[in-house]
């Protein structure tokens, strides 16, 4: 079956879904994106995903051409003409299509709005059962990292670094102290505490991290929001990331150094069973 | 007249010129650029461009579809289809179309080529006659600013910002110390010496900025290599930029201080005068 995409609110096959070479988002970078899982063809955090996409927006002046509910409304069209599942909804906002100048174009240029399906595992997946390898590599982003933005190169130059080793992500490191993975929220356990980095713009506020620690305060356990560094996750009992794509994701081994047993601890387990729950009991 | 841009290879109107949504310029931002400047019909400064854009390319590990000769052919078409004759030939190389995810896809897969023409006056303009105001704002960008890549969203933001106080540029700020222009390199003249930030990641290596260099050397300019703070921007004798849409540009305020006595200085007209007679010189 063919894949259809959404641009600018027409459904079309995934290989006649284009934009104009003058689109911002092409030339500048200049453009924001969410990624909304889907399970049983129903979607999970929604509101959360969406309250995030407007607060990039805000951060860069730019305005999404739709409301919340038509954007609701043209992803479950997506899901619909898609016959779509498991897997992720991409969309994203650019400043659109204007004569290249680095300032912004005038009022009257709408802007760009494109979405697609990637199909793929969340609920059960080996990587998920088995825990996933790390590597760490020095934070290279800008400053605005709390900032939803699709100028992705240097995760790109990162998850690749991990793929070539083997790995599955990249932990970016500033000054002796984790980030973030490339494209996910990191947390290490260590004496039954689960410790990740507090919300500042050097972090995405990852909206499963939002999620995962809701659930873990009502489960009673131990939470210290603090920045860790790269040595205190090779010491750690327990690691995980978080995404979208990933729910909770157990780490069992950062740069060839195995974490705790070198398999997913009770912890981890604890919460994605715990995040799961929620997601099929919640999305919409 | 209608405008052509060249996309893969291709000639077509601007308004039918696109790209696929897949492609990951437009959804990580994953690309790099050059604009050269183009005089009487002829070209600039190729070969360092051609350099420049191998180096960035290099950088991210990624290819170009087409060879230097091939390149230098496209936009020299580019020239002929479109009567052009003064302005920038922008060109940029991207990392294909390819199913989103953030590592590289694999090698079959062909980086995009697109180039269009941005008609300006180069030569005979009023900013450069006057002179342009500038603000500073804060360094917000990556740690790899030797890229030229199409990642340009704090670029955009800072023009915005300085488009909104009638200024000409943002000059970006860090630690104190002045880095370079959104979209040019930085220099003040003191005492007779030239003061300009040496290369590093931290500055785009100017394509205008090497020859003008080159061309104060030769006409006995006192040069000093070296960062300089904002301060002692303020209360420098003049100022100026550089760019290939700006030849050299003279500054005559920063921030709402004036530089020296706020009218284009004779150093920084001196090197506008070289750099535009070695520019028709050596222009092909």
């Amino acid at each position: 079956m063919t894949k259809i995409a959404c641009v600018n609110g027409r459904f079309l096959p995934e290989n006649e879904a284009s934009i104009s070479i003058f689109d911002r988002g092409f030339l500048f970078g200049d453009g924001i994106y969410e990624a909304i899982s889907v399970v049983n063809s129903k979607l999970i955090d929604v509101e959360p995903h969406l309250a995030r996409l407007d607060r990039s927006l805000d951060a860069v002046s730019m305005r999404a051409p739709y409301s919340h509910a038509e954007i609701i409304d043209l992803l479950r069209e997506l899901v619909k003409q898609n016959n779509f599942e498991e897997g992720l909804l991409y969309f994203q906002v650019t400043r659109g299509v204007a004569p290249r100048a680095f300032h912004f174009p005038p009022d009257d240029v709408s802007s760009s709005f494109i979405a697609f399906t990637l199909p793929m595992a969340l609920i059960d997946r080996k990587e998920t059962r088995q825990g996933v390898k790390l590597i760490s590599i020095e934070e290279q982003r800008w400053k605005r990292r709390d900032i939803k933005s699709i100028g992705l190169l240097p995760q790109c130059l990162g998850k690749q670094a991990a793929v070539e080793q083997g790995c599955y992500e990249a932990l970016m490191v500033e000054d002796g102290m984790v980030t973030e993975g490339t494209s996910s929220s990191a947390y290490i356990i260590k004496d039954n505490t689960l410790i990740t980095r507090p919300l500042s713009p050097a972090i995405l506020p990852g909206v499963t991290r939002r999620a995962m620690m809701e659930l873990a305060r009502q489960d009673n356990i131990n939470i210290d929001e603090r920045a860790f560094s790269l040595q205190e996750a090779y010491q750690a009992d327990e690691a995980c990331i978080t995404a979208a794509s990933n729910f909770v994701m157990p780490v069992t081994e950062i740069d060839g150094y195995k974490i705790g047993n070198g398999k997913p601890g009770p912890v981890v387990k604890r919460l994605l069973k715990l995040y799961i729950e929620e997601a099929l009991k919640t999305a919409i």
